[in-house]
C-alpha cells in the first residue's frame, strides 16, 4: 500500500477471458466440461500454472498442462467440468519472479493480482440455460414512442398539435416541433403525439444504423407521456395505435429480420390503473392483495416511498404472479404471442420489484417471467431476451437463472461519462450530490474490468450498453464536443455487451435532463442530411463503428483482453480465434507516440486496419504498435495470425 | 493502470468503519437508525461528504453534515434507516483534489478508491439478530480430545499405552511419549487415548492463556481417531468418557465461567454410522434418504466424490432434517440442553453441506439450525454461537440469518502465514501445489483489508481468526522461528475476530502436517516450565498478548484501520471511543527509523505503552509515532483523547 507490488505493464500479463479465444468450448449442461486457456509471455517466468475452482462449495485445484511453446509465449491448457450450475475458477501463476514479475499471483477475471483475494472476480462457468443467440450479436435502438415520429395519418388540429379523439385529460399537446419544457410538473403531460404506425415509416433510419431491435418504453396506456404509471395492461395504448398498430409494427420488424423488445412495469402500476382502483374500492377484492396498504384505501407503500401515483406492487400475491408474470395468461405472455409476437421484454425498476422491508422476493419474480419466457418457445431453443432495469451494482440479481443481463449503467455509462465528460459540464453524476467527476482512463479501466468481473460473461454479453437512455441527459451534452462523442459510440460498438443506442443520440442531439432528452427527431432535418440542425459527422461515425461491430465477430462475441490505460488512452481487445479487434480510444492529443508490442494476443504476426475516427493514428511494425494523437480519436484493427 | 492515481499515504485518509467510534449506534432492528461518522483528516480537502445506501434495491443518496472541525480534521455525520435487514452503504468524498487527494472518491469498508467500484464492499447495517454477545469478547482454545490429556484414572497397558475395556478394531494404542506417524494410513488410527476428565484436569492451563471457550473437535464414537467419521451422534465416545465426561466437562468449564464448543459435521456420516447401515441395508428405510446413493447400496455420493468412508448426507429430506438440525428432537438440540450445555457447534464442511449438482440447500440448513439453537435460549436474548467450517471466501454463506461466524482461514490464517512464513519453508500452501509464499506486507494488508470488507463487521467479529488448527501444519513450522510466532500471537489477539488457538501452539509445538500438529501435550514439561521441550517465551507471550486482548475492550470491540502497510511492517488502529489501541507488527528488521502521524485517530493527543514484544521500539512525539526495529517484533499503545 507504500510501495508498489511488482506487476508488469497490462499488455505483458497472463491472459484468460470467458471468450471463445480461451473459453472455446463452453460448456451447456450439468457435466459437461469446459476445455480453459491461459495464455502466458515469455516475459513473463512460471514454473506452475493452478487452477483453483469452487466445487459443491469447496476449493479444487490441479496444475494446468503447457501444451505449445514459442518464442512470444506459451499455452497452458486444462479441463473443468461443470459440475454446479455456476463454477468459479482462477489461475494460480508460480514463479520464480522479477522485478517487475510476481513470484505468485492469481489471474481473476479482474486482472492479474499479486495477493490473495475473494471469490467475487473469479470467472464463472455457468450452465443455467443463456439469453438466445441472437442478442449476443444484437445492437438496440431505444424509442421513445410519443418522440420518435407521428405517422402520416396521425390526427392533427391546424397548428399541428396531436388531435386525437380521446385526448386524455392530463395532456398538452404540443407540435413536434416545440420546444418542450425541460423540468417541473409538465415534463410528463407534454404530448407530442408520435405513435407505432410512425416508427413503421422510419425502420430503414432504424435499420441504416446497423441496428437490429427495437426497444420501446411502454406502450400502455398511463396517466403520464412516459406511460410507466399504465392505467392496465390490457391493451396498448390508443394514442399510438392501440394493438393493432403494435401487431403492425411488430411484423413490420420480423419481416426485415429486427426484433422487438417491450418494456414492463413489475414494481408498481399506475394510480389509475384499473387493479388499484378496485383495490382501492373494495378492501376484499382479490386487487386489493395485489398492493402493499398501511392504511387503506389511502396510505400504501409507492415508488420510493415518495410518489403516490405510483403504487407498489406486492408480487407476493399469488394472484397478482398468475395475471402480471406467471403462466400463458400472464401479461408477460400475452405481449410475446402471437400477434403481438415481441421478442422479450426490458423490466422497469427490476431492480426494486418484490422488495421492501424485509420481503425480497426479486429473484423469485425474475426466475418466474424467466420460465413464463421459455414456455413459449417453439422450437426447444430460447428465443426471448429478458433484461432487468438497474441502475447501479447489479451483480447479485444476475445469478444467471433469472434476467439474462441488465442496462449496464454501472459497467459502462458511468465509466465512459466520467472518461469522456466535458470538463466543464454542470450536469448532474447520475442522482451523486455532485456534477459529472472527470476521471483518467486508468480509473475508468477499473470500474470497467473491476465491475464487469462481478458478472457472469453470459451476463455481461447479454445487457445493454448505452451512452444515454430516456432518463439521462444525452451523450453529446455529457461529452461536450462530437469529436468525444465519436470516441463514446467507438466505446459503445466495441465493448462486451450489447450496443444501445438512444434515438437521436446518433443526430448529435443535446438533452440536459431524462425529459430534455426526449426531443422530437427531426425527420426533414434527416431526410436532408442537414449539417446545421443535425450532426451529420456523428450519424456517419454512428453508422460506420455500429456497422463495424455487426461486420466482427469479435466485437460481437469476442473476449476482453485490456492491454493499455493511461489517462487519455485506453487501448483494449476483443479477443477471437478467427482474429481479435484491437481497438484503441483517446479522449485528448497524446504527448507523444506510443509503443505497444501487443505480442501477448497469442499467436499474432501484425494488424489490418478496420476503421479509424479523429486525429488517432495507429501504425505498426509486427505486433508492436505505435499509437500518436492529436485529439480524440478512435482506431480499430484486426489482427493477423499466419 | 499504468500511472498511479492520487492517493494519500494510508495514515492521511478519511477514516469510518463499522466500530463503536464510527457506528456509536447500531440498529438491531428494522426502521431504526444507525449514526454514521466519517473522520476526513484536515490534510484531505473535501467540499461533501456523501452517503450512498441501497434501500429496497435502489441507490438513495444524501449529504453528511459536519458537526465538528478542529486543526487535525473535521467530523461529519448522518443517520441511516435500516429499512432492510441488510443495509449497504459507502461514502463520497469530492472536493477540489491535489497531488495526493483524488477530487472524487469513494469510502467503502475495503478503504478510499478514487474510481467507480461495485457494492462488494460496503458497509453494511445488519439487523439480522447477532450472534451472542460473549462470542465478541471470546478466546478460544482447540482441544483435539484424544491428544490433549489422559485423566489420571484412564486405563493403560504395563507400558503406558491405552488399554480401554472396548478398544475399537481400528485402534492402535500409542504410548503418550510417542512419535506418531506423520502420513499414511495409520494417522487415522494412532490412539494416544486423551479423554475428556484429562481436559477437566488441565482447565488451569486453559484459563492461564486468557481463554474462556473450549472448542473440542468431534466426541462422538467413530471410526477413526478423528471422529469426523461419526458411527452415531446419539452419544459421546466411550474412549473420551462417554455422556458423562462430557457432562463434567461441561459443569466444570461452566463453573469458571467459560464455554463450550462442539464440533458436528452435516456434510456426512461415516460409512459406520447407524443411519448409514440402516440405509444400506434397507433401500425402503427412512435413512436410505438420507444418502444420496447413486446405485444402491454400494454407490453413494461421498466427501470430495472421493472418501466412500464418508457418504454425503441429503439435507432435502425432512426426516434427517428432523433428526439432526432441526427442532427440539434434533441432534443439534440435545447437546446443548441440559444436562450436556454446550454453548454452540461449530459446523464441520459447512462450505459444502447441501450442495451437490444443482442441489443447493446449505443457507436453509444453516438458517434452520440457527432456529434450532434460538429456540433453546432461556431469556430472550440469543445465548449459543453457531460457527461454520470454510476453508476459502466464506462472504457468500455469512448473510447474517444463519452462520454467525466462520473459521477464517482467507482473512486472516492466509495472510499472516504468508507474511510470516519461514522464507525456506517447504511447507505445502493450504491446498494449492506449491510452497507457502513470502508475500509483502502491502499485500497482507490487502487481503486482511479487501476480503474482510466482502463479509458484515457481524460475520467478521464473530468468526474465529486461527494461526493453526488440527487441520494445518503448527504455526511455529510455519514461521521458522521463536521471534516470528511471538509476531503472529500479537497479530491473533489484536485482530478482529475470536482468536482461536489450537492445544500446544503456545509452546512453540512444531507439526508439518495436520496430524503431525496433533501431538499430545507434554503436561510434564509444561508444569516444570522446561525451556528444552517447550518454549516458555512462546507460553509467556501468549498469556501476555491473550490477557492484553481480555483488558483491552478496543482489541475485542473496536473498529479497524489500516494506517500503514510496508513489505516488513504493518500499523493498525482498533479503534474506539475509550482510546483506540495501536498495533505495530514487524517481521524483520527496518532500514531506518518510520515516522508515522497519526492525528488521523479522532481527537488523540498522545500514546501509552502497553505492551512491547521484541526489538521493536515505539516513541513518540505528542500524536508523532517513531518506529525503529532489529528484528521481528510487536508495539500495542493506547490513544490518549483528553
Amino acid at each position: 500500500m507504500t510501495a508498489p507490488l511488482p506487476l508488469p505493464p497490462l499488455h505483458r500479463r497472463p491472459l484468460h477471458d470467458s471468450g471463445p479465444l480461451f473459453s472455446p468450448r463452453p460448456p451447456r449442461r450439468l457435466g459437461e466440461s469446459a476445455l480453459l486457456r491461459v495464455r502466458v509471455p515469455a516475459s513473463y517466468p512460471v514454473d506452475v500454472v493452478a487452477l483453483r475452482a469452487v466445487i459443491d462449495g469447496e476449493i479444487r485445484t490441479s496444475r494446468l498442462r503447457c501444451v505449445d511453446e514459442d518464442p512470444t509465449g506459451a499455452w497452458w491448457e486444462t479441463e473443468l467440468r461443470a459440475e454446479n450450475p455456476v463454477v468459479r475458477y482462477r489461475f494460480c501463476l508460480l514463479g520464480p519472479g522479477s522485478e517487475d514479475v510476481p513470484a505468485y499471483a492469481w489471474l481473476t477475471a479482474a486482472g492479474l493480482v499479486p495477493w490473495d483475494v475473494s471469490d467475487a472476480t473469479d470467472f464463472r462457468l455457468v450452465v443455467h440455460e443463456s439469453a438466445p443467440d441472437w442478442v449476443a450479436d444484437a445492437i438496440v435502438y431505444q424509442v421513445f414512442p410519443d418522440r420518435f415520429a407521428r405517422s402520416a395519418s396521425s390526427p392533427a388540429d391546424s397548428e399541428g398539435r396531436p388531435a386525437p379523439a380521446d385526448l386524455p385529460g392530463w395532456a398538452v399537446p404540443m407540435r413536434w416541433d416545440e420546444e418542450p419544457a425541460v423540468q417541473g410538473e409538465l415534463t410528463a403531460r407534454q404530448l407530442f403525439g408520435g405513435d407505432l404506425d410512425g416508427v413503421i415509416e422510419h425502420l430503414d433510419h432504424v435499420a441504416s444504423l446497423g441496428a437490429d431491435t427495437l426497444y420501446l418504453t411502454p406502450v400502455f396506456p398511463a396517466g403520464s407521456v412516459h406511460r410507466y404509471d399504465a392505467s392496465t395492461f390490457d391493451r396498448v395504448d390508443p394514442l399510438l395505435g392501440g394493438d393493432e398498430a403494435l401487431v403492425r409494427l411488430s411484423a413490420a420488424l420480423h419481416a426485415r429480420g429486427m426484433r422487438l423488445l417491450l418494456d414492463l412495469t413489475t414494481n408498481h402500476t399506475g394510480d389509475t390503473h384499473e387493479w388499484f382502483r378496485a383495490a382501492q374500492a373494495d378492501p376484499a377484492s382479490p386487487e386489493a392483495g395485489f398492493y402493499l396498504f398501511t392504511d387503506h384505501p389511502s396510505s400504501y407503500r409507492s415508488w420510493l416511498d415518495a410518489v403516490p401515483s405510483l403504487p407498489k406492487l406486492d408480487l407476493r400475491s399469488p394472484e397478482l404472479r398468475r395475471r402480471l408474470v406467471e403462466g400463458p395468461g400472464s401479461v408477460v405472455a400475452r405481449y410475446l404471442r402471437e400477434p403481438l409476437r415481441a421478442d422479450g421484454w426490458r423490466i422497469d425498476v427490476a431492480n426494486m420489484t418484490g422488495r421492501h422491508d424485509d420481503v425480497d422476493v426479486a429473484h423469485d419474480v425474475a426466475r418466474s417471467i424467466r420460465a413464463t419466457l421459455r414456455a413459449l418457445d417453439q422450437d426447444g431453443e430460447p428465443s426471448h431476451w429478458l433484461l432487468a432495469e438497474h441502475g447501479h451494482d447489479a451483480s447479485a440479481d444476475l445469478a444467471g437463472d433469472g434476467w439474462h443481463g441488465t442496462m449496464n449503467y454501472t459497467g459502462f455509462t458511468r465509466p465512459l461519462w466520467a472518461w469522456l465528460t466535458d470538463p466543464a459540464s454542470d450536469l448532474n453524476w447520475l442522482g451523486l450530490p455532485t456534477t459529472i467527476p472527470r476521471l483518467p482512463g486508468q480509473a475508468i479501466a477499473r470500474t470497467i474490468v473491476d465491475y464487469g468481473a462481478q458478472l457472469s460473461w453470459s451476463a455481461r454479453q447479454h445487457s445493454q450498453n448505452q451512452l444515454a437512455s430516456h432518463d439521462t441527459p444525452r451523450t453529446r451534452s455529457v461529452v461536450g464536443t462530437r469529436e468525444r462523442q465519436i470516441v463514446a459510440v467507438a466505446a459503445l460498438a466495441a465493448l462486451p455487451g450489447v450496443p444501445t443506442l438512444f434515438a437521436g443520440d446518433e443526430l448529435g442531439a443535446r438533452g440536459t435532463t431524462g425529459e430534455h432528452s426526449r426531443t422530437p427527431m427531426p425527420w426533414e432535418a434527416i431526410a436532408a442530411e442537414d449539417p446545421e440542425r443535425i450532426d451529420t459527422e456523428v450519424l456517419r461515425a454512428t453508422r460506420a463503428l455500429l456497422g463495424l461491430r455487426r461486420q466482427e465477430v469479435a466485437l460481437r462475441q469476442g473476449g476482453l483482453a485490456l492491454l493499455h490505460a493511461a489517462d487519455d488512452v485506453l487501448v483494449l481487445a476483443r479477443t477471437h480465434p478467427d482474429g481479435d479487434v484491437v481497438v484503441v480510444l483517446a479522449r485528448a492529443a497524446l504527448d507523444g507516440p506510443l509503443e505497444l508490442d501487443l505480442d501477448v494476443l497469442p499467436g499474432i504476426s501484425g494488424f489490418e486496419d478496420l476503421h479509424a475516427e479523429g486525429p488517432l493514428e495507429a501504425s505498426s511494425r509486427g505486433t508492436v504498435l505505435v499509437l500518436r494523437a492529436d485529439g480524440p480519436g478512435a482506431v480499430l484493427l484486426r489482427t493477423r495470425r499466419p
